[in-house]
């Protein structure tokens, strides 16, 4: 199968994903806190490929039955709403100070960096709000036992909370920042960090995408954290393949210059272990990730393309 | 009772909050995202009334028994810091802009603009981690049928993301922000808006504190309502009363400038209303929160004194 089907593949669901999204639980831009609601409207509808949601459903369909699969949607909603407020502040002058991503103003730029960051505000809030309210719907609407149901939710939310936090994503966002501020001497050290930020900055909401949507789908323990460890080597071999695009991609393709890395200094998986050892490295952790999927009995034809269009990705 | 004796009392209870806060709640400041726990427990250490962890708990007690009341520890702590990143955001140079608060420099002073919105959203997912995990652990020590207890802890995660968000607190602030920036010819929309600022940005998380420590201590879905009734009522008070300080207020006492509303042409209720009004509505409104707590047979005192000292505050 060539890329661009797998691409198409991806944007269906992607399409499917906004579809509901709009439908059913993007907030109504009225009232006094119409400005803050339509900026958080404004990046949620940025685009982009909606790989965390997309996974969750995926791994949602390994375990579970795809027509109960409205019981995933509102988690699959509050990921994508926890990835963007991360994008929004990440964004902001305080922050990276960007003033385009994907070809589009961001959200500082349209609005101001205060309601920007009032947006990420309400954009994690409202995560969490639509993840509890999906909770206590899902309990009555569940044809399983109640209590197991109760604690299957519990431990989704419990692990939406956990990886988006400070130990998870946030915790990568402030080890990234102190890297960036102090070079670390010993290339050990350095290396130890990096793989932290890797594992936590990307690989954090990726895990959880993949284990809150088995856990939903009924999975057992075991099977549940082989999902976490399927995330973990997607999500960082992701975040290579972002560094080795920053030094042999197209500007054109990535709609971003490329070199940042070089010109700001900032030590990535290419300038720690070389080109060579960095393509492997993406090529062994995804192998390892498809063959974790191969041990279970469901369909996981989609998740497999999909880690390996990744690692070809050119973009 | 002189305002001494309530006043410590308050500092008696709020000291008994910090104590849990500190040795069960605390994140660990150690590894790769050492620093931005560092800031968060910066923040979440400057002092402070700790108002909205003392009502819940007080709000509890008024239902339940105080043995029981570890149970609602984790939400206590959880509204603590959902207020504490609305202040260390509220402080940032892209919005209000506040070098000091409480005498001390604030969080962003200490450790930069991006890691202290690093540390607000450390803290926002913080909350709701600490949220959920209550929920779990409770559940499973709860003296009480299973499925009534999961219940309540969830629509106490539902209160307590709900009056946090845009249809809260981040709501109030949205609309407090466009406030500031155009001015409203129509004095009758004026006062709409300003009604909704003070019970949003001020009231919704008095009111979730009050509705959460009912739910939690096995008040009836009447009862929380009149909870969030009185919370209402003192949340709106307890602003008015802040406007008015802000113009018959003693510096020294506040440890803020006053006449910062009249300077910066803010529209108060002082403002729209005039001082002999204002006066009088807080007076009215905290009048009326009391009346509602006469309607419980629990023991209100302790909250009925909080109220009427909150009348009285000069600081």
């Amino acid at each position: 199968m060539g890329l661009s089907d797998i691409e198409q593949e991806l944007q269906a669901k992607a399409d499917f994903f906004e579809d509901i999204l709009k439908k059913e639980f993007l907030p109504e831009e009225k009232g006094c806190a119409r400005t803050v609601i339509e900026a958080m409207n404004y990046s949620l509808l940025a685009g982009g490929k909606r790989l965390r949601p997309v996974m969750m459903y995926e791994s949602y369909g390994l375990f579970g039955s795809r027509e109960d699969a409205f019981t995933v949607y509102p988690f699959m909603v509050a990921m994508e709403m926890i990835h963007t407020y991360s994008l929004v502040h990440d964004d902001l002058p305080a922050m990276d100070n960007d003033d385009y991503r994907r070809g589009r103003k961001t959200t500082h730029v349209v609005y101001g960096p205060g309601m920007a960051t009032l947006a990420g505000d309400g954009l994690l809030n409202l995560a969490y709000e639509t993840a509890v309210l999906g909770a206590i719907k899902g309990k009555k609407l569940s044809p399983y036992d109640g209590e197991e149901t109760t604690d299957r939710y519990l431990a989704a939310l419990r692990i939406l909370t956990k990886k988006a936090g400070i130990y998870g994503m946030v915790g990568g966002q402030c080890a990234d920042i102190c890297a960036e501020n102090s070079h670390e001497p010993d290339t050990d050290k350095e290396k130890e960090i990096l793989s932290y930020i890797d594992e936590n900055k990307t690989g954090a909401l990726i895990e959880s995408s993949l284990m809150i949507g088995a856990l939903l789908g009924g999975a057992d323990f075991g099977a549940v954290s082989k999902m976490e460890k399927i995330g973990s080597d997607i999500g960082i071999a992701f975040q290579i393949q972002d560094d080795i695009l920053d030094i042999e991609g197209n500007m054109s393709e990535l709609g971003k210059p490329t070199g940042s890395d070089i010109r700001n200094e900032k030590s990535t998986y290419v300038s720690l272990y070389g080109m060579d050892e960095a393509k492997e490295k993406v090529y062994s952790l995804t192998q390892e990730a498809i063959t974790l999927l191969d041990e279970f009995d469901g369909d996981s034809s989609f998740l497999k393309r999909l880690f390996e269009y990744l690692i070809y990705r050119k973009k």
